[in-house]
């Protein structure tokens, strides 16, 4: 059955990171790794390994720069079969700085990278696959990538990088299901001795059918966040994941507990969700970035204003 | 074009109405008017045209009962080549109570029904197309439909109902894309000479994506609610659809702008979307009604409990 092949790749940490620099408490940190561990989620990404010479650890938490020492005050002293996963971005990282696998409480390296840096996340990722780490590659802001140019970068890391899993990222949440079918049936196409995982974002509700839809088309790892926290429109939330696979090795209700406990409040402070300039950026294709200042901003509201900035539109009523 | 062909319904004070019963202020339905025409929105659903004798207007507001003078009033003054449509249940309305079209500023009639009430539907269909009426007949319910019953009700429309369009109902927002799939080719080949629409739930984020699924095998009527307004998880955003459409015969902007006038103040006084024990009864197929009981507790964040009440299933940790 397609669904044992499935993985749970839970990034709330990671990607809800990039809402507040990184700085979520030790305690709410262990709490969710606790839920994962009870819902038996197969890997939780928890930030990203990122030099101290180039991120200054006065302005960024500790997620940012996932020290093993920090993350084994998560782990400790939880039962959990859960991995654990950080992520990289081409340039922001030291490899030399990272341990080898059997120093480190870290299974899996992603390394996060647009198409025009594919051959530095090649290099990068080889190097974390040779220290001993499962090894992931996360292609950024495909719907702007034009289509000769994606079968080129699919054939090269098919060919010459040593990932376990290539992620097809829609970073500006712009894809509708066609769009997901095309580049999943293209994906499966091009690479054949490695496995494929999507990370959908939420603009437009579409996080968690484009996950099903790639899924149809032969994704097997799945990134979520719970409550589908993350930046901006946030992503595929995990427990919808858990409500289709109806898998009996992952349990929901931890899940379900710990939004109660934990995530209703945390709404109180950060925002994140169906948000119309979110949803705007997303119809049009654009980086949440003008979107995310809006909200910022005392016209945070004025959502007719926004979409004619970014479209340069203005009928007469 | 597919697109060409798509008409779009927006039943946000009918479906809405759901949560207040029926009670929106005329200033307020008379913005959403404005606002559905100049978007150019193709119909307005509006309410219900129930009978006084059966609901009491002391406990319900006027679009439970849908007078024609109380439409007018709407209408008045703003210009519009938007078509007001008026739901009716089977069993609470009078027929002999409406008037004919041409008295009338209602230009369809859609009768909603659960599939064992489908004859008494279709007759009661079949005067409202006697009275000059454009109509439909919307099939609630379908997850909990066996096929081969759906598969006789369809014939059984096809040849003795007048209605132009047949919509298939996600009542508890919890089918998936296959699902839909499955439906709208069925309803395809045994609907030749009608159109075909979706009314979608928005309980697991799916009502738009369910919707685009059922654009591609061939619903053409497209129901919406403007910021997905809607009982419990509410529905399909009209906002949403306009931006995939991307057909210049629509306006998205006042859409954008009546939710920043109007909506995000009445989020505040009545709740609706992405809320976990509504996203609890999709997942497992039920009613919204348990979990609309909840939301009114003092147990409304109790997620886990919720889930546990609903499967009989509590595992130990």
């Amino acid at each position: 059955m397609l669904k044992d092949k499935i993985k749970v790749l839970d990034c709330t940490i990671r990607d809800g990171g990039l809402m507040n620099d990184h700085k979520f408490s030790l305690r709410f940190v262990r709490e969710v790794y606790k839920a994962l561990s009870e819902a038996n989620i197969d890997y939780m990404e928890i930030g990203y390994k990122s030099s101290k010479k180039l991120f200054s650890p006065e302005e960024f938490g500790p997620w940012k720069f996932c020290a093993d020492s920090d993350i084994l005050k998560v782990i400790e002293g939880i039962s959990s079969k859960t991995k654990i996963a950080v992520m990289m971005d081409v340039d922001r990282v030291d490899a030399g700085e990272v341990s080898s696998k059997k120093e480190s409480p870290v299974s899996m390296i992603r390394v996060a990278t647009y198409i025009k840096d594919i051959d530095k996340a090649i290099e990068l990722c080889n190097e974390m696959a040779d220290k001993g780490y499962e090894t992931a590659v996360n292609i950024m802001a495909v719907s702007k990538a034009a289509d000769g140019q994606l079968n080129e970068v699919l054939a090269r890391l098919e060919k010459k990088c040593a990932a376990d899993v290539i992620f097809i990222s829609d970073s500006n949440g712009s894809l509708y299901q066609e769009s997901i079918e095309h580049l999943f049936k293209k994906a499966k196409s091009c690479i054949k001795s490695k496995k494929i995982g999507i990370h959908a974002h939420n603009n437009q509700q579409l996080a968690f059918s484009n996950t099903l839809e790639a899924v149809r088309h032969g994704a097997n790892f799945l990134d979520c966040t719970i409550y589908g926290l993350g930046r901006a429109a946030g992503n595929c939330p995990t427990e919808l994941i858990l409500g289709f696979l109806k898998d009996p090795k992952y349990d929901i209700r931890p899940i379900l507990d710990v939004i109660s406990r934990e995530f209703i409040p945390l709404r109180k402070e950060l925002e994140w969700g169906y948000i119309i300039p979110y949803a705007i950026a997303g119809m049009l294709d654009e980086h949440p970035r003008a979107a995310m200042a809006l909200r910022d901003s005392a016209q945070k509201e004025n959502y007719r204003e926004f979409y004619e900035s970014l479209t340069g539109v203005k009928k007469k009523n």
